[in-house]
């Protein structure tokens, strides 16, 4: 399975470390040598864009190449991916890209990096499969080279010895990496969560991570974005149960589940509920058609095809005959779900017998939307089943007491809290404090920060160019910050332009001012305010001084400070306001 | 104190219904023949702007007056006030408007609505307090008759006799509404928690509503607000602890408490907690100072006048002993607490020894901007508690068996859901059938609907004008739908203008075209496209047939579909296109 196998291991990574023996002497030699650094690219700052780089000599390891999903103040943004600036520059050191799962937010940028830099990527099966699918959807496919590795398989990347270590999550194949470099050994966590019974029992193999805990770990790199919740996370098989229940007490109608498409334990949990009660399944949504069919090829997903109906032929079944697992259950405009909602769906049509199930969170933002579609659902008389009224969804994130296990299994000498806005990541170096280690050996790093760790020292020595790139169509980084403004400065009282045609020769205004607004107030029934807005300009230039009637563009800001005083005095309104002369 | 009691009781309101004799015939009779409206005109279909009517014949009260809180789609709106349209038809019957607490969501629509009517107006003292500050503000005060109630008291309104019951709530003196009419008894439970511990001791009057619920009452209107939740909301009380707990535990450093002005016993609570750990107190925000003074005018506050330390004094302390208590908890732009943040405030700067209290809910929407204030704050060096991490807030509505508990003791013939998006009605009125109701007597309703109840019948019989007025600056109303759609459309792919003049007899272009964008692409990298954009413009009106040639508006058209077709195949974004042609 693993051809990487096969190549040679470095001297060191063959040298077993006592327990005793942490921190050697020697190891500290080796590496005050070269510095071993960490630089993180994305996902230190933010909830999402994880992408890590590691280099020491003239190796390069990246760690993640994921993104994240616009804030609600990037208007207009479809994503937004990270600035590998840093890897352009340094292209011809990379020795791979190293995934840890299939989430978007862990790989979503990978075809936007593939097209600047084409290290071989390595990974799981199912990560893998969900990147061939993505890769081959942006003709990308054939000049990438994809290794799949199993936990426990290492690889050799240059300077770095990757192994692979299971975690669970909330998708399927998950791990997490301990790395060993001449400077030691980092282990990152990558997205997991100590559920001690996962749908397919593959548990977080914390024996791995304790015999690199017992052979002495440079640093740990940990998942921050659940630090703030105290406790355990609850076990995916506890939404099963729930999932079950559900399904027992509704005899009648059909029953919708909404979820994440990735979410492959959860699907099968559905799938088995609906086996039991005598149900057949409708798969819905592009996305979780591909992704079912990918993990049914690949082995991690368990439904036989009798059980599968096509959406078209479900008017062939009762009601209570039938399962929708489908897409849409963050409120998306365009999704089945949504469009039924509004009884605007093609062939489908709430009836007051269904039950829906949102078996997903209210992502922060989506808020509005997700409550949305509740309440159009609850108008058509459905029972709407969601995060905030049932245990049907959990989280596939570490909480606080499973982030102390892990950290007190390691054992790392320094602790670098990753995956997570600046608030997650001052939680995690606090809670990791308060088990002991000391405040200068937890790390707290943003996005373009370079650590440099030798065996017993770790500084931020500097910063390299890093941030976010915001994809606007099939524009990637077109949209800046100043871009951004004016949108926002547009959406928040719209526009006026002013068009006028002026005699170069006797500063005469030969033709308008011709007035157009947007967004600004209901035309119709202010035509007032457009004649006086007309009277504003002409008077402006009336009483232009001499310099402004010879320069335009002078003129154009005379006018747009007229107007814009006209606007603040009478409504406290600031619309953008563009006086266009055209000389004659 | 209440000058209303004077008033004559009408004639049914002094007869004593037995509790034997729930409904009796001789009720009913006298009801059919008028039937009792309640038309809610906002509050049922949203979180926030509540105002219900109740119109029994020739009389119509009105119940409280609030505001709403833009939501995001709501492009640079800044509140949103009821459409009271059905109220102006009808001014000559209204005999009064009740508030039953002073949250902006019960009262910030008055300046607005007293604008268009003007009855007389009932509340409790700190209620009033709220309203009168609020009036003074936007000079009404001089015109409008404020009478103040306490609970238990009674006014008669025409045919309604109105009884002010206490109920606990986030803001002292809150009260729920048991209102007699002709056709029945209707209890308005307003904003109300069973908090067992109250601040002020001031617990909901359980015994008032048992005695309406022994002598019968035709209808309840009760809070959905937090219907969604199981269980019991935690006493108010309970912050308390915790509050004391961190004053104990940080003994070094300044403590800041974010709260919401109008919360006046948890204002009272970190009041308590400084006093006992010796410290000062700073009263910060100009809502929190005009709160704060109000509330200990009518005596709702206990505070020394040598406790409190103005803001200018505040180095002359140490930092250990100074609180302050300021607003701004929702990460609002321009707040003290935002503009320390990121260390750009005038006399205050966050020290590592600070800690940040946020007690308040994250307001849905309002998500990411606090979550900003709590990075940066952190990036500080601050300790930040808020509720994710702490039992820092409480809710002041009620949870399910609270719910439960008020309709079995009201024990009501007609249930209505009030206060809440359509899926807490929803899911308010399911709850409520589930302890016997049967579902025709739990009605669901929305804005505008007019439910017409008689002793034994309740029949939604037609819908009035009602909805959402948007205020954006000094304009009320003159944004609509069409409005913000223009600006979400301007806030996605920005705008280009294009200008050219043509000669009238030829159709030759005179002069441009000229190309104006904004939020559309970062233009000093983009020439190229603007290049573009000139040349496809130019080709449109060569081919432009000879209709087009005449008809410049059609020529505009067919500008504005080639340069959309053009960015759209190109850049996959929809910019607003506004093609300007002038003819000499």
């Amino acid at each position: 399975m693993c051809r990487c196998e096969a190549l040679p291991r470095p001297f060191w990574a063959t040298q077993r470390i006592a327990p005793t023996e942490l921190f050697p002497p020697e190891v500290t030699t080796v590496s005050n040598q070269i510095p071993l650094k960490i630089i993180p690219l994305g996902g230190l700052g933010e909830i999402g864009m994880n992408i890590i780089a590691m280099e020491y000599g003239d190796d390069i390891i990246v760690i993640d190449a994921g993104l994240m999903f616009p804030e609600s103040y990037m208007l207009g943004v479809d994503i937004v991916i990270p600035d590998i600036t840093y890897l352009k520059k340094n292209s011809e050191k990379i020795r791979g890209i190293i995934l840890t799962h299939g989430h978007e937010d862990h790989i979503g940028a990978l075809p936007f990096i593939l097209r600047e830099i084409n290290p071989p990527i390595y990974g799981t099966r199912l990560t893998l499969g969900f990147v061939r699918e993505k890769l081959t959807e942006h003709k990308l496919l054939h000049q990438v080279s994809l290794n799949t590795l199993k936990p426990r398989d290492k690889v050799v990347l240059g300077s770095f010895e990757v192994e692979f270590i299971r975690v669970s999550h909330s998708i399927v194949d998950g791990v997490g990496l301990a790395i060993s470099t001449p400077a030691g050994v980092v282990i990152h966590t990558g997205d997991f969560k100590l559920d001690q019974t996962p749908v397919d029992g593959q548990v977080t193999d914390l024996n791995k991570f304790a015999e690199y805990g017992e052979r002495g770990v440079l640093a740990l790199m940990a998942d921050s974005t659940n630090v703030e919740r105290e406790g355990y996370t609850i076990s995916e098989r506890e939404v099963g149960v729930t999932i079950d229940e559900i399904f027992r007490e509704r005899s009648r109608g059909r029953i919708f589940v909404a979820l994440f498409s990735s979410n492959i334990h959860r699907v099968q949990q559905v799938i088995g509920a609906a086996m039991k009660y005598g149900r057949k399944i409708v798969f819905n949504g592009r996305s979780m058609l591909a992704n079912v069919r990918i993990a049914r090829e690949l082995g991690y997903l368990s439904i036989l095809d009798e059980s599968i109906v096509d959406i078209k032929d479900m008017h062939k079944y009762l009601l209570d005959e039938i399962t929708i697992i489908t897409t849409g259950s963050q409120g998306e405009p365009m999704s089945a779900l949504m469009l039924m909602s509004m009884d605007e769906h093609k062939y489908l049509k709430i009836e007051k017998s269904d039950t829906i199930i949102l078996s997903s969170k209210f992502i922060p933002g989506n808020e509005k939307t997700i409550s949305n579609l509740i309440n159009h659902l609850c108008r058509r008389g459905a029972d709407v089943i969601h995060e905030k009224v049932s245990e049907i969804h959990v989280s596939g994130h570490a909480s606080q007491e499973e982030l102390k296990i892990m950290y007190n299994i390691v054992q790392p000498k320094f602790f670098i809290p990753v995956h997570g806005e600046y608030r997650h990541l001052a939680t995690h170096a606090r809670l990791v404090r308060k088990l002991g280690l000391p405040e200068e050996r937890t790390i707290l790093m943003e996005d373009g920060d370079v650590l440099e760790l030798t065996g017993d020292s770790a500084v931020i020595t500097g910063k390299v160019e890093a941030g976010r790139i915001f994809v606007d169509g099939k524009g990637v980084g077109d949209v800046g910050e100043m871009v951004l403004r004016d949108r926002k400065h547009l959406s928040e009282d719209g526009m006026v332009i002013v068009v006028l045609v002026i005699n170069k020769q006797t500063g005469e205004v030969v033709m308008g001012p011709d007035i157009t607004t947007r967004g600004f107030v209901f035309v119709k029934e202010n035509s007032e305010l457009i004649d006086e807005s007309k009277r504003i300009v002409l008077e402006t230039i009336g009483t232009g001084n001499i310099e402004a009637k010879t320069d335009w563009s002078e003129m154009e800001i005379e006018i747009r400070k007229a107007l814009r005083r006209h606007y603040n005095k009478k409504m406290e309104r600031k619309p953008v306001i563009f006086p266009i002369i055209m000389e004659m």
